[in-house]
């Protein structure tokens, strides 16, 4: 029984959802369908790409994961196909699986007529060609059937904001979830023993383990379920605490 | 494996879904039930009548389209059983599936005691009268089991917003999409080449393929995913851009 | 097939739940796992227990239910796996289940390493206890096998809100559903023929079958779909009209 997970930016009121569904059970009445997310904020890549980092790698092999967040759409972008190992990836060329699948193993650009509805609504190619493409693929095709092979060139860029240190070590954050936390980019090997971490004008001046070991309303850091830095506020956000959110600089001092 | 959709205005925080989803999957164990959606406005008939004639016409053959959005529960509405050939659509007979089952084949009431609760909440005819339906479906039965056979008579009135033009040809918007996008019930084929656009105050004057045809925040016109036409704003919203929802006229000038 | 429900205040804008699933799903690949609610109010022990006591008992015997609204995840409370008979649920001991479970058959505690990943995150037990635990019931695995045998510890405190009558009959509210509606818990039996009820300043002189008794805005009070008496505003939201909430008073007067 093929897996075909969906992440998209379309949100939950609308039948968008639903057609896609309806789409891939019709071309592989065996698969099953899983909701990743729906509510990436509109046109957010760099957020598409990062829930799917959260959530992509713990699915069994042979998981298809359709994403379509694509401003895109319609435009010069390429559709891809993409075999990352364990699991293949389909939607646009525009970033969405940098974090997921940095290093494919082949992609494939999606131009077979097998791969595409007959007549295509150029604003809905999360319908009549992604939805397509991964039906096909739960059905059983090879990706190498959808089309030529490419090379990605879709970038992620995170900007930055404030200055960026010159000297001594420092995180970028890289995500801010639905509880408000700063998720960073600096793996829990980088951070050296006793830490002060200065973000937003304050200073944490030690990891901890859990939110419990501060008071409530309190700021934490720790390393988080994706193995990386993490601030938060016990029972509260910290991008409100601290006014900050991504591409923010965390300076870590030692 | 049966295939049951699920259509409502019950939100997604309480546990009036989940219990729908456990009486459909008691009675039919076998069978996937897939979420449309559950954000509908609340009691908004017609815009879950759209949103079904977005998505379940995608669905397999021998799909069960439950929707409940149902502002007259326990009143005097009948319950119904919809063959639409493909599809099987159980629900109340308020023009909920005026959109997607014009011409049904055949129309059931449900009032047979299998195909309700025992003890029925006059309140939640979702679980208690609706799910069960779809269970029994699910698992084999037929609708003429499900009561007599009667005439849907529900009907979906649209509002118009404006006065209505009695010379040429106009449009009128039939849903706002979560993006703002203005959707409306005019056919490609009803837009003659070098068509220009009349709507709340502004003028859109050619047809686009793309949202990429316009600048970033522009007005843009263009035939979308359900084949006819619809006003958009590249990255931004035309509901709020125009101020107009639905029931907004739009003038077709050649 | 397994079924597996989860209920969390993850929210769905993260890959925090589909990580949950996927891990489920590796472990139990022909499981079907299905969402009641991921829109609990964060933090709120109450209001997922609500949701879940609404919701679990329409499943089938065998379901597995999964919780996750855990303020104190990574501190010293613990987690637990449930046999309640007909269903088993697996989540933190800190109330969750006093609804849905108030009398287990057993409980045990989740300890054994093939329960949990190797590396667990402090801040994300559920993906790297609970659905691990889950996974493995959903293969066959039985609670015995999570750890040793334990009693739950948690309570579900529910603040009321206003003096308490010393006389008479009263009802506590102990949910506001998304409409607004008021869900008490005064059981049908307890409310006397003829019975006037008192909240929020306002009265209410008679008990109703459907909102369609009353005109649109009224306040009208019906035994619910919990079997309980609730107060409902026809088309509008009863928490709105009285400005009350979980834990308000309702005098009962005969």
């Amino acid at each position: 029984m093929a897996l075909v997970t969906l992440t998209t930016d379309f949100g939950t009121r609308d039948g968008y959802v639903g057609a896609m569904k309806g789409v891939i059970l019709s071309m592989a009445p065996q698969a099953q369908v899983v909701d990743l997310t729906h509510d990436i904020p509109r046109h957010d890549v760099a957020a598409a790409a990062f829930a799917l980092a959260q959530a992509a790698p713990f699915f069994p092999d042979g998981t298809i994961h359709v994403a379509v967040v694509d401003p895109g759409v319609g435009g010069t972008r390429a559709a891809v196909a993409i075999d990352a190992g364990a699991h293949r990836f389909v939607g646009p060329d525009n970033g969405l699986f940098s974090l997921v699948a940095p290093a494919p193993l082949r992609v494939h650009a999606i131009t077979a007529p097998a791969f595409r509805r007959d007549r295509m609504a150029a604003t809905f190619h999360g319908r009549d060609l992604f939805a397509v493409a991964a039906g096909r693929l739960a059905a059983g095709a090879g990706i190498e059937e959808a089309g030529p092979a490419v090379s990605l060139t879709g970038v992620l860029a995170l900007p930055r904001t404030g200055p960026v240190p010159t000297t001594g070590r420092w995180a970028t954050v890289v995500h801010v979830d639905l509880f408000g936390n700063l998720i960073t980019d600096a793996g829990a090997e980088e951070l050296p023993a006793g830490a002060r971490l200065r973000v937003g004008g304050r200073v944490i001046d030690r990891l901890s383990t859990t939110f419990e070991s501060v008071g409530r309303g309190e700021l934490v850091a720790y390393v988080g379920s994706g193995n990386t830095l993490e601030i938060g506020v016990r029972e509260g956000s910290a991008a409100e605490v601290l006014r900050v959110g991504r591409g923010a600089i965390v300076r870590i001092e030692e």
